[in-house]
């Protein structure tokens, strides 16, 4: 009686031997998605981007068309997830290149980096005073002569202990219903939750006894492409354990504005809050297990993120974002209670988001400013911050005008044949050797994977010093036994395929999307600082932020154009400066106003609509640049060697 | 196969003729209760009032013995209901007494009275600003020049409608996900329903187009008996209508502290917010349907009531009301969403409460003073309100005295035999006649059905001039054909029994009572005028509230020594103040700002612990008082005849 077509089929991933049963014919891609199987897919399952291959091992499917793979690729079962049904129990193999666990996420250790920033704004400028505090209270019980009410005894002792001068907004109703029990039962003796918003005090929760030693919160930086949390002891300031994880929303696609097409396309904006509210969600319950803290002694979340992240996490309409002219739905949002977007801490806890900018300048931005201190600066600074997007930011204490660069991800590995994000075997380091040798190392110091941002960023640098390219990235007519012809074009070698290295090659069309990107940065920069008539020499330091690995190596960052040629002293890589925000609005009350104050200080320049933007991009399309006076050590820098491995 | 015996009885209620089916075994006043019958209680079901009285006409039960019965009504089958289980489908007649429909209730016109009150400070003095407004904002749409979120857009422009100096707090995050598709969808037209709390705007709601002239609220006086309730016109500040109610917790005892004793010993505490609640949604409903408007157009609810009835309504702890040292769970309640008490009106719509000074003086008094506008006075006043307690109120625009007098409800009738509230049928003016004859009238010019609180004074203060009872308030040895000997001991009929009119006679039991009552609130006016050394000469006005009738005469309540002596012409008799209060927090921020003033200035003094007041209870315990020469105009009002019916 049995059939070989069925009703629901039953497939196994390899070799993570994950399980999920769907319906006959679902699309692989989702089937993969359903069961929390990453799938890198760019163009969010149209079929165009060729990144979503697996192997189907057993059995039986059907594909549409595609020039996307090989004629051996398909002799081996190889498909693209998203252009595949499932017509039977499957057993799929997800190849290495997909297969990103959360432990190879690079977690900059932000706590270092800020030593070495320039010392006129730091974190510890700000004082502590965490966005929610607990204070512990010792009230008298009432008598004859004091029968003041339970809420007003409470909240006048509440006031003397924290600030007098900020008076006390609300006490939840349910809170205030408990209170006189907990208070006859606690002896008048409790612990008081109090969290700060719009300049007033919010009673969070009540608890009986002194649980003042007890409280933490988690500060999140929501990437587009990797999600970062720290659990932060609120009673002392330290940052207790970190932990991050892959945006799960990539398998919707790998930039935000295919994602906000791909929910518009599905009606599937609960699906991308419930995805990204659960990467956060699993993050915090790990690093409450790992620590062993209970979620309700959690009693906020700082998250700071680009503007369609956080219009994700909350599920706030995020279709705007993408068309003209560009309107987000909310820029300030005000503090709302974390499980109202569904983020399991206390039930009564506190979301904060840092304030955005514009569409396509977040909190991630802001927090940015604030961490680098930039803001507080008197000279005039740079701030860069390079993932799927270039965003730039110019400016000191009195000004700031930012822009963002729709640079594409090639710095993140998207978009590039073999690249990949800054994670475990990714090339981080590469030099050829005078004698043409090609040495680098991996992140992990494992064997390659991939190449990651500051691989790259050497590479291309390398290629061109060398000769290999030219000063428009094209591979020239000198001869080199690792130029090839390719799949798609020319390509150059850089680990030859053996029986233990993966081959990596860098191709044609990679170096054109390299220099694409840092032509659209620094076109963006440019922009800024003619608008504003600032000169080259005048900058007094410009932040690099983003994840491009753990030794990214500035004077590269200007041998290749991507950033002004100042003085490499100033310029400061300065990693996840985003997480580094959160936790400094987290910390202090004083940094939350500072970062309100940025994001409405901060002037948003559209680059698209911008009558300079286009030509300055034509022009950064070289190597260095069109115009080689702004680069004048570019020769020093790239005939130096560095002995750094 | 039937049985005598079955597990649910059928009872039917004549002469409403409402039927409700119980278990076996259930106590008849439970199942009245359960179907809503009025059945007065003043012991909340122990069994001791003897006010629960019923016929039963059909049917079987078993009454527990009492004393309360006279062999003659056992005979006719009348039981306490309270006393009584059901055992068969039975058929039970709620005598006249009992039934007392809400068309019954008196409502004073409170516009009216308000012309009467001394002029320093009136409703007029406050200006119009209701707690929660409508507004009309065309918002230019987002540009590329102009890409400002919707949130701050929208927020910028609420507060350059409203008051640019008053920060916007929150919008609800409902609200926020919503706020996009409304403004897309009424092309950035839309109304914008805007709460006022602690100094700040909350968005309450966005409505597409232009609904700024429909705004509704709802003032409440939640009192121990009845609840009245006015719609108001929030865009002009008329009163659209008025509704009152009996409060459906009398079932549970006439008076609060027994309803608290109820519900502590049957953990009823959701049950008594439940009724009251239900008794809130009743006239809400009845308002807005009489008068065709939608409830999610009715944006505030603003209650005044005692303590215990707001922690009823709230449901929070009122346990400790009623044991030493006397506490409220709260004074001040922050503003919550309606919904949250169970009160249905706009989902998001808000609920204020008049705040209380004490666990024994509650918002309705604080509404009380500021509708009478004690508060603003230069000269000192006198604020009495009559109800179940007596509560008096002492001061001017400096300071403010307050206590509360156990005077029991005896001038609502209550602990009176014949005693009824101001309602149809009530005898509301009395005077006896040269030759002995009795003139009274009722009411609604109807039959009588008892005698309210007015129509109790008149009656003691003209049995008092006539000799029939002396200064302590005992029948005297002048003969006289309507003094006889009844079940509760000496009684003077009023209303001879005849086939048309109810017999209503005035026992010895219930003078006592009304004289303590009396006695009870003189005593804490003296208590309250010598604490603070105030002479009667200085008073400049007394206002007199409470639920007495339609015509009290101030005259008569200076006469049997409830008030103290002073110019008659400063005595005001000004009705129902807590719904006057309440009205004018609802429509003025500024009043709202005083009330609160108000409860945090007055002082509250314990007259259960004050060494001085059982003293004066006692000195006050004769007509007018022992002491003769507080009331040098006592003889002169006793012996004027009012001619006015």
């Amino acid at each position: 009686m049995a059939k070989r077509e069925q009703k629901t089929c039953s497939i196994r991933f390899e070799p993570s031997g994950l399980k999920v049963k769907v319906p006959q014919g679902t699309v692989l891609l989702e089937a993969a998605r359903k069961v929390g199987v990453y799938l890198t897919s760019i163009c969010g399952g149209d079929g165009y981007c060729g990144k979503c291959k697996v192997v189907v091992n057993e059995g039986q499917f059907r594909s549409n068309p595609t020039t996307l793979l090989t004629g051996e690729e398909s002799r081996e079962n190889v498909v693209l997830a998203c252009q595949t049904k499932v017509l039977s129990d499957m057993i799929v193999t997800i190849p290495k290149s997909h297969a990103l666990t959360t432990d190879q996420i690079l977690i900059s250790d932000d706590a270092s980096r800020f030593s070495v920033l320039a010392g006129e704004a730091s974190e510890k400028a700000f004082c502590f005073k965490p966005l929610v505090q607990k204070t512990y209270i010792q009230l008298s019980p009432p008598t004859v002569q004091d029968h003041t009410a339970d809420h007003e005894r409470l909240n006048v002792a509440i006031r003397n202990s924290i600030d007098i001068s900020i008076p006390v907004l609300q006490m939840g109703f349910r809170v205030l219903q408990e209170l006189p029990r907990l208070l006859s039962e606690s002896d008048y003796k409790v612990t008081a939750t109090v969290g700060f918003r719009g300049g007033a005090m919010e009673i969070v929760q009540i608890e009986p006894g002194d649980r003042s030693g007890v409280n933490y919160a988690v500060a999140a930086d929501l990437g587009t492409t990797t999600i970062v949390a720290q659990l932060l002891d609120l009673t002392n300031g330290t940052t207790v354990d970190t932990e991050a994880t892959y945006n799960s929303q990539i398998n919707f696609g790998e930039d935000y504005i295919r994602r906000i097409i791909y929910a518009e396309q599905n009606n599937a904006f609960g699906q991308m809050q419930t995805s990204i509210v659960n990467d956060v969600n699993g993050l915090i319950v790990t690093l409450a297990e790992r620590n062993q803290v209970s979620l309700g002694d959690i009693t906020a979340v700082v998250c700071a993120g680009n503007t369609a992240m956080i219009h994700f996490l909350l599920n706030l309409d995020t279709t705007r974002i993408r068309r003209e002219p560009y309107v987000a739905s909310a820029s300030f949002i005000p503090p709302i209670r974390a499980a109202e977007a569904g983020i399991q801490i206390n039930k009564r806890g506190l979301l904060y988001c840092i304030p955005s900018v514009a569409a396509y300048v977040g909190g991630d931005i802001v927090g940015g400013v604030l961490a680098t201190g930039l803001n507080a600066l008197s000279e005039v600074a740079l701030f860069v911050d390079i993932g799927t997007n270039g965003e730039v930011v110019l400016g000191n204490k009195d000004w700031m005008m930012c822009a963002s660069s729709s640079a594409g991800p090639a710095f993140e590995g998207s978009g590039v044949k073999h690249g990949m994000r800054a994670s475990r075997g990714a090339i981080e380091k590469l030099r050829i050797g005078p004698n043409g040798s090609i040495n680098y190392k991996t992140v992990g110091d494992t064997r390659p994977a991939g190449i990651c941002g500051s691989g790259l960023l050497d590479t291309i640098s390398e290629l061109f010093v060398n000769g290999i390219i030219d000063r428009t990235g094209r591979f020239g007519q000198k001869a080199d036994e690792r130029l090839s012809e390719g799949d798609e074009g020319r390509q150059f070698t850089l680990v030859e395929t053996d029986c233990e290295d993966k081959g990596i090659v860098i191709t044609q069309a990679d170096i054109s999307n390299l220099i694409r990107s840092k032509a659209g940065v620094f076109a963006a920069i440019k922009v800024l600082m003619d608008t504003t008539q600032t000169k080259r020499e005048e900058l007094g330091a410009i932040y690099l932020a983003g994840g491009f690995g753990n030794y990214l190596n500035v004077r590269r960052a200007v041998a290749i154009g991507l950033l002004p040629d100042i003085d490499l002293e100033k310029i400061h890589f300065v990693g996840n400066t985003s997480i580094a925000g959160a936790k400094m609005v987290l910390l202090s009350q004083q940094a939350q106003k500072e970062a309100e104050r940025i994001a409405g200080a901060m002037t948003y320049t559209d680059l698209m609509t911008h009558p300079d933007y286009m030509d300055e991009f034509i022009k950064a399309n070289f190597l260095p640049h069109t115009d080689l006076s702004l680069f004048p050590s570019q020769r020093l820098y790239l005939k130096a060697h560095d002995d750094v491995y």
